[in-house]
This record gives structure tokens, sequence and C-alpha cells, in this order.
């Protein structure tokens, strides 16, 4: 059903399978889970079946708002079919409020509502630890062009507008998230990899309790939990 | 003749006294020398007079150029009168070939020449080790708003017009250099600091040799050798 051909990536998070079709993959979602560039390293249970569950649904969703993704369909449990791309290497990180590096970086505390949009990008280098880097350093790069960034900021911010929304209605705050864009073989700009607890974080609105990644980081415990009830949470209004 | 009234601050190169006016400060340049966040300290000769009168030769430039600057007069060998001004929290570090912590942050090399003027923007906190940051940033902080954000980094290209042009004059290559503007009692934004070997990066355009405070930085030996020239040779073509 999946007719997987051989690996192409193994990821910290996922496997990059070939197919038939040369502008299609297949994507695997693991158990695996990584923090602090892997220099901390787990498992979390079931986290494969809720992020390739989540992704799909988000995924769907956004296509549906106009917004253009490699998504093609889910295959099984833990695989979905997409759109092979050139990955742009700089992860777009989208900021309601302060948290993470961004608050660490800044000497703040978490949970700042901010009065615009933040978007950050870092340049995807694990060597260099993924540094956070500007506009400049990434047309010096030859990352992505002025037009490109511009393309993908626009992206982030429709991305950021529908999700907010969307979490909202099933009481959770989008604190930020991070996305990454590839160049289809038309060079297209379109939504890639995943929008999941590992790439988002997510407050209960009232408990502010997080249902996220961080629960793995910050060893706060109930992880597999977080990622449960962000898809159920998610289903009762999607799909 | 200087009128100078208490230090109101002593930084790692500089020190600033009150005058009997409220808006004009005395600066005194000091022959410290600190690198990687004070982590490394020492004393270079002569680097005090040299920095105060490089200073004054290039702000008196730029005033002239129609950049405006703090600079009011020189006093003496190690001082300079100038407005006081509320110092923005951001350093402006404007970039024409790749060095320093930006090389590293990248995983380059130095020296690579940038298609494009690359700015960066660092938070001045020592205690978070001044962190590049970028205009979101910025303005989440309320270190600056869009529009003086815009301000700034039009400051930023004069000044690197201006100053590529007359290092080129005297056969150096104006690699990158770290600026500080203020903000007058009228909310005029002005150049204040200091723009020296201290906070600039200096090539001889046939030698590459360096001479700039990265001869201090890294231990290369004939630092004060290398501020002297540099005043030397500008000199040849200024006053
Ligand atoms: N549509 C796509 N086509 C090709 N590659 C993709 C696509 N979507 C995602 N990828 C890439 O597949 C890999 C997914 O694996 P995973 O998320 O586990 O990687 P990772 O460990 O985070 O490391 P890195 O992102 O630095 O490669 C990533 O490299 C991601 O950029
Ligand atoms: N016109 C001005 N009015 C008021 N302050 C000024 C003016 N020009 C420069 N300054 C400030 O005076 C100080 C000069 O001292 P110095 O350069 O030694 O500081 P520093 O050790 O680099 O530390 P920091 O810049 O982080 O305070 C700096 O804080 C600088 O921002
Ligand atoms: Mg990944
Ligand atoms: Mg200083």
């Amino acid at each position: 059903m999946s007719h997987k051909g051989e690996m192409l990536y193994e990821g910290k998070a996922k496997q990059v399978f070939a197919t038939e079709k040369a502008d299609e993959v297949v994507v695997r979602f693991k158990d695996d889970a990584t923090a602090f560039n892997a220099q901390k390293r787990g498992q979390v249970d079931k986290k494969g079946e809720m992020n390739n569950a989540i992704t799909t649904l988000i995924f769907k969703y956004l296509n549906q708002k106009g917004v253009p993704t490699h998504f093609i369909k889910q295959l099984d449990e833990r695989e979905q079919l997409v759109k092979k791309v050139n990955i742009i290497p700089l992860e777009v990180v989208v900021r309601n409020y302060s948290a993470g590096s961004m608050a660490k970086r800044l000497g703040l505390e978490e949970g700042i509502k901010s009065p615009v949009t933040i978007f950050d990008i870092c340049y995807k280098k694990d060597e260099l630890g993924d540094p956070l880097i500007n506009d400049y350093h990434a047309i010096f790069l030859g990352a992505a062009t002025e037009q490109e960034l511009k393309e993908m900021y626009a992206l982030a911010r429709k991305i950021n507008d529908i999700l907010t929304e969307l979490f909202d209605k099933v009481n959770i705050i989008l604190v930020d998230f991070k996305i990454e864009l590839g160049k289809t073989s038309d060079g297209k700009i379109i939504l890639a990899d995943e929008i999941s607890p590992d790439t988002c974080r997510l407050w209960d609105k009232d408990t502010k309790k997080k249902l996220d990644k961080d629960r793995f980081r910050r060893d706060l415990g109930e992880v597999t939990e977080a990622y449960v009830e962000i898809y159920n949470r998610l289903k009762t209004i999607l799909e």
C-alpha cells in the first residue's frame, strides 16, 4: 500500500523513503525523541502515531485554507505520503509569546505576549546547533533570496493566523512553532516536514499546562498523555 | 579646560564624566582592553590616545558628510566633549566581509565578500553576552520602534558607505564595524560612542594584515603599532 522504496534519510524523529514516483516520498514517524541538539535522547510511547495523526489533521486543514503543503495522504498509523521537496535550510520560528530559546536569549520569563508576531530564522545545520541568523546571513549563505524570504514569512504568518484560531477553538494557546519549507521541482515554495507537539509550544488556556515536547525536554512527565490530548482535542473539530 | 564633573559611568574602555551642562559629557579613553565579554583583559599602550584621535578624525569627517554625531570637540590627548544621549541598547554591526562572530556562527572562513551589506543587531546586555537578535526581538524588548530601527539601519548604511570609501583611500579594507546610536533630549537619533580599531575590523588591502583589536583578541602582537598605523594613515587625508 505504501510502496516504500529505499530509505533516503533517517532523522531524529522521522524516516524518509523513496517511492516509485520521483517526486513523492513516504515519511515515517518514530517514537524517538531528542532535545538540545540531540544531547538528550529518549522514547515517547505513541509519539510517532500521534504526530502522524496530528500533522495529517493540521496539513489537511491548512490545504483547505489555501496554504500549499507537501501532504498527499496518510498511509497508515505511522506513515504519510508527501510531495518530495528540496528543504530550504532555514527553520522559520513563529512566536506569539516569549518562551524557549528566545526567552533565554533575551533574559525574559516565558509567557509574555508579544505586541507583534515574532519571526526567527535559524540556519538548519546540526554541527552549528541550528543558530539564529537574520535575513542578510540567509542571503549571504545562499539559503534563500530576498524574494523567497518574503514568501516564507508571508506563509508563516498565514499559518500562524490559521493555527492560532484553530487551537483557540480547542482551548489551547499557540505559544510558538517551527516550520520547514521546501521547493518543489517547479520551484514553488510549500510547507513541508511536520506540525505537531514536537514542533509547537501548546499551553492549555485555563491551566497553562504544557501539552508539547517541553514535557520531554524538561522531564515534566505525562508526555504521551499530552500528545494524545492534543490529538483528541483537534479531532473534536477537524475531519 | 575640560570642566569635568563626577564620573557617571566607567566602562571597559572609556569613562564618562558630567560637565556643567546637563546635555554634554566628557568621554575619556583608557588603555584598558577586554575581549570575549571581558573574559580576556589587558592593556594596550597608547590605545586611549589613538582611539580618541581616530574617533575624532572619523566623527568630524562624518559630521561634514551629514551624519549626525555626538562629537563636539577634542579636549586633550585622552578626552573629548560630546553631546549626552540615551544610548539605544542595541549594537548595530555592519559587515562587508565574513569575519568574527558571524563567520563562527555560520561556519564560514573569514574574508568572504558579501553580495549584500550585512546588518546585525545585538542586544547590549553584558549578562547575556550581547546576543544577536532581530528586529522583532528589539521591538518586543521595547529597545526601539520599527521606525527607529529603519532610521538606525539607514544611518549605519550611510556610515558604511562613507567609511568604506575613506579607508579604501588609505589602502585599508573596512571588513566590519560596530556602532552605538543614542537619542538626544529632543528625540533625535545620532551616532555616539566611538569608531576606532576597537570597534572595526581593518585589513591592509595588499598584505591583509589585521590593523585592529583582533591583534589583541588573538595575541598577534604589534597591537599598539596597528592602532598607530591606522591613525597615521587617516591623518594623511583628514584634517
Ligand atoms: N517533503 C519533504 N521532502 C523531502 N524531505 C523532507 C520533506 N519533509 C521533511 N523532510 C526532511 O525529512 C527529514 C525528517 O526527519 P527528522 O524530522 O527526523 O529530521 P531531524 O532529525 O529533525 O533533522 P534535520 O531536520 O536537521 O534533517 C528532515 O531532514 C526534513 O527536513
Ligand atoms: N554620547 C554619549 N552619551 C552617553 N553615554 C555614552 C555616549 N557615548 C557613549 N556612551 C556610553 O558610554 C560608555 C562608554 O564606555 P565603554 O565603551 O568603556 O563601555 P563598555 O565597557 O563597552 O560597556 P557598555 O557599552 O556595555 O556599557 C558606554 O556605555 C557607551 O554606551
Ligand atoms: Mg525534524
Ligand atoms: Mg564600549
